[in-house]
């Protein structure tokens, strides 16, 4: 209850900061016999890397991760998973500059009042590093899923203000954008270029899709597995907004439009995102969540230093322009996480 | 963990069916020697009831708090605090004809196949009426704040589409509809006079607003302060959406427009919505919750029943058009338990 | 984690004083289609009523349990389970002198540290009587059990240095000691009227037994089933010891003689009371609980007053001598919670 | 809730094998601003290890920890403290024979019943090595504790039936058997030194001593200080029974004895062990445990393989004949992790 863990069965722990020794995840709880390699968790890790995606990003890490426990002649054995990635190249002297001063739009002010004491380094325990536990996680929670034929989906759904208007499978692979709608990928990344010249940064949407999910997950009241998939996605640091199926655009709908008609071949639309009363329902899990640009730019800011004495911040180094697309993985992760947990917290149930 | 409480230390867990022999709240974890008066919590109760908004609502419900036990002359006492009320006039016959049919948008479906049974007189545990614990827990918990001056405040930001053009509290207590916006107030009401006509229902949208939040609450990473307040707000059962701050909108802006500059003075502006990083900043915190159409609509609908026939469904009964504004009292004590438990958890770090 | 709340997936919360309005008792997570009344669960309160036993007991206790929440037609649905029973013909007037005094052995002194404040009437929520919730969460507990086949027997092992030299269930029955060696038991209730006659009280040892219980259950390295089994037991207020199987007696052993042979008809002793490693065996669970004397007796004891002032105090009022045989049903109920909870979560792993 | 946590705001997890990559621990909770070294940490697992003590052990391990996490500028910062051993010299070959044996005593049989898989060599999960990680947690609890002037101490009361008669704090760190009582510790050396000649092992008690402990920690009425500490010591691989102050002799006491008199200078004795009503009194906290003895021993021991198969097994290599003294470096750090969490809760109730 430290704030590091989520789940109730299935259970993931993360720990470590930016640029400390290393960082890392406890996953506990997951069944045994279930084969695993790093290999399996490595390939997502990769998906959250920069490299491919010349456009969108400019760090370069090299995250290899090392399965410490859990596993026996690979196999899981029901005792929990460690799993570490060491931080490499990490040098603490770019931030030193940062010591004092509050980034806007960071949590460098709020983690000096809550702890009195940060790690400036590269955000510390608020860096988006931090997230790599969540895809190994992540990895290892879908492997329980692929079991049941629950597979989850995550795409750019908005950049910058650009919205894909389809959701063509075929035409997510084929951009550097992670976007179903190539022609929108298209001026996306071109809005990327123009952001970085700039100096500024972007938001965007994505949207996950869950499909082949059983009917009876989730546990009322207050673990609804909507309840529980918003927390998970909240919990990311760049999310501010999370909605299931319509979401916000249910709010002005009337109820003969919003409700699902249902018929003996099942429902006929799917405007609550698979989700009744916080259970699952079957259908296609839709959700999507709001990221807010990158706090991180080039262009000067004003703000203050831990004395309160006024400070124009220019954030040197090349980051991100937009945590789309690296955070579909992380997102992907967090909702394999909420299933697998009430996958297993069902299973209890025996209905 | 069985999915009916919510919190860590202050701890809140319901029972109750809608038309079983009463509902109820157990609140753990209350500090000792606060007064506590059944009056202090029946006030929040009334405001969750329909009497004094003939638009919008048509039930009529009698909600008398009972507390049981955790007081001893006035205060409480750190021992469990429950709450009780009994349901009256509970005519199950009325339902009869509900038995075996699944009402769409509701959880009839969902419920039977999580768990192969389901009380179906009212929407049983799913029934908005699980909520008026809630409400009662969430009084106990504003007590806890106001010793703070922490002070929740939520309100209707928009119906049926009409939106809240500003926010004047003395406009808010002038209609029916806690609308800070009398004009979109009584534009809203002729639009639920319009929609009950028609047999249907309608959407809408609640800002939450806490003033006097001291920077710091928040247990990074998974219990964010703001993934705390996701769940809590997603797990009434009428939410699709929430979000925080900006929200959706920040996916929309630049980061040297969505980043809030610091001065000596403090946050110049507040898209963050009081959270950075999962922590409380001191600035205001803002959400919004999308509330879906009530799904109990007269107009017929295509439903089947538990054998997967067709069949066409008109609910009878007057029901309400919108959860709005009732829902908002359920709104501010879902926000109050978050921020109850989190100003405890705080404490404990000593920070 | 109010610490009102016990176990993980069944899960059990009381509330209630002594003297308050009722005390009554939330069971989260039993799963759905169970047959459940009322009487089921007034069974095993009865069993800790004093009535059937009048050497033992003085008190009159009418605890009628009634069900809120969470069965419909006469068969549990997966929602909480609400039990309330109302306390009655509690008459505060006779604590009045009690309430600035600390009796020796009672929570009076521990609970106004903690607390600052308390309900001094009859214990409060430390009177023996909140363990009425824990007989009834524990006749729930046992029909989940019960359909596994497995049993949960307690009786009393020892009361006032007199110990039970063989295990007859028949015997058992026809005792008020609930002994099953009838000739130690006609000794244990001549002990109990001679420390009557002297205004004094008497401890003993409860020993449980669990039969038919599956190989499996238990959750290392912490939920070990023994841990959360002493845990359970420990947190009843008048226990003061709990042992497995061999026990303190283990200590004195050699590896060669505690350890437990196995053959192909399986284990061949049961030194190790059916757990190795935190996880059942299969063989029977034995465990044993100390319970110290009760220390409400009529003996003049030295105490202070809340001032620090020294104060001779008699405490008047026919008191229980002995927690045994009242005590067995709640040892019984404890271990039954934990059992199902276990049961429960080893379904979830599928192994 | 995967069995591997304890604690709810002060939270150990830990995870590993005994003979896998490395084992750890992750420390969530802990307070900021608390200075900490790897020295700090190492000097409780030197304890822990071995070499000091040549009559009871014959292992040799060099257990270095490494804190990968939560640290900034030597002291904590409030987020996760990750800590790893490697396991060094892990000769897999020499389990190779006990692959599908099940060694009396051990975990082997009940962890391939729970899981259907379990790593063999060592012990796996089940082995005494994952104490170090509970060490390495404690040595961070007594940090907190120390600032609170907490003091926990724990000994050698009882091995293979020879009993400490007194507690000398001078004589404990005069003899190899971490015994107060150095004419005690001599004939437990020797009848150590006859157990490993003669192929077998001997269990013990060990008790713990908390002094400093302020009136209040503790909460009712399931997570009583008596019964977290209960579960703590139990889920300890080799404790058998746990009791409080006078535990299994208080069943044999009156209550006119038992009670702890109060007097305007305290308590006058503490047969209660410092606890009441699952609350402390601020008197000594005092336990005890009692260790069985090591199950792997020399001498020859029926047993079956997982075919069922009888098999006569004699355990190779050098093995310790006692847990005692090794053990109690481990029990100091369970009551320290559940003193410095329910510390930590206390505060939160700001009573």
């Amino acid at each position: 209850m430290s704030g590091n863990s989520i789940g109730t069965l299935f259970r993931v722990t993360t720990w470590g900061e930016s640029h400390g020794e290393a960082i890392g995840v406890v996953v506990g709880g997951c069944p045994p016999r279930i084969p695993l390699t790093e290999a399996d968790i490595q390939q997502d890790l990769d998906r959250r890397r920069p490299q491919a995606i010349p456009s969108a990003t400019a760090r370069r890490e090299a995250d290899r991760v090392e399965i410490l426990s859990g596993l026996f002649e690979g196999k899981t054995t029901g005792t929990p998973i460690s799993l570490i990635i060491r931080n490499r190249d990490v040098n603490s002297d770019d931030y030193e500059d940062l010591r004092s001063v509050y980034r806007p739009g960071h949590g460098d002010f709020t983690y000096q009042r809550k702890y009195g004491i940060r790690d400036h380094r590269g955000g510390g325990r608020a860096s988006g590093r931090e997230t790599a536990g969540r895809v190994a996680a992540g990895a290892i929670a879908k492997k329980i899923l692929a079991r049941e034929k629950i597979r989850i989906v995550a795409y750019t759904k908005e950049l910058g203000g650009i919205v894909a208007r389809r959701v063509s499978p075929a035409e997510m692979a084929g951009n550097s954008m992670c976007c179903p709608d190539s022609e929108a990928a298209g001026r996306m990344e071109r809005k990327i270029a123009r952001a970085r010249k700039s100096g500024d940064s972007l938001g965007g949407v994505v949207e996950i899709v869950v499909s082949g999910c059983p009917a009876g997950l989730g546990a009322p009241v207050f673990d609804k597995i909507d309840a529980d998939l918003a927390k998970a996605l909240m919990s990311i640091g760049t999310v501010k907004g999370v909605e299931v199926g319509a979401g916000f655009a249910a709010a002005r709908m009337t109820g003969s439009v919003c409700n699902d008609a249902l018929g003996p071949e099942g429902f006929r639309t799917n405007h609550a995102g698979g989700i009744l009363a916080g259970i699952t329902s079957g259908s296609d899990i839709v959700l999507r969540v709001a990221c807010k640009p990158i706090p991180s730019i080039a262009r000067p800011q004003q703000t203050v230093d831990d004395k309160g004495n006024p400070v124009t911040l220019s954030i040197r180094g090349r980051h991100d322009v937009s945590v789309i697309p690296r955070i579909i993985p992380v997102c992907e992760a967090m909702v394999g996480v909420v299933l697998a947990d009430h996958l297993l917290r069902q299973r209890a149930i025996g209905a």
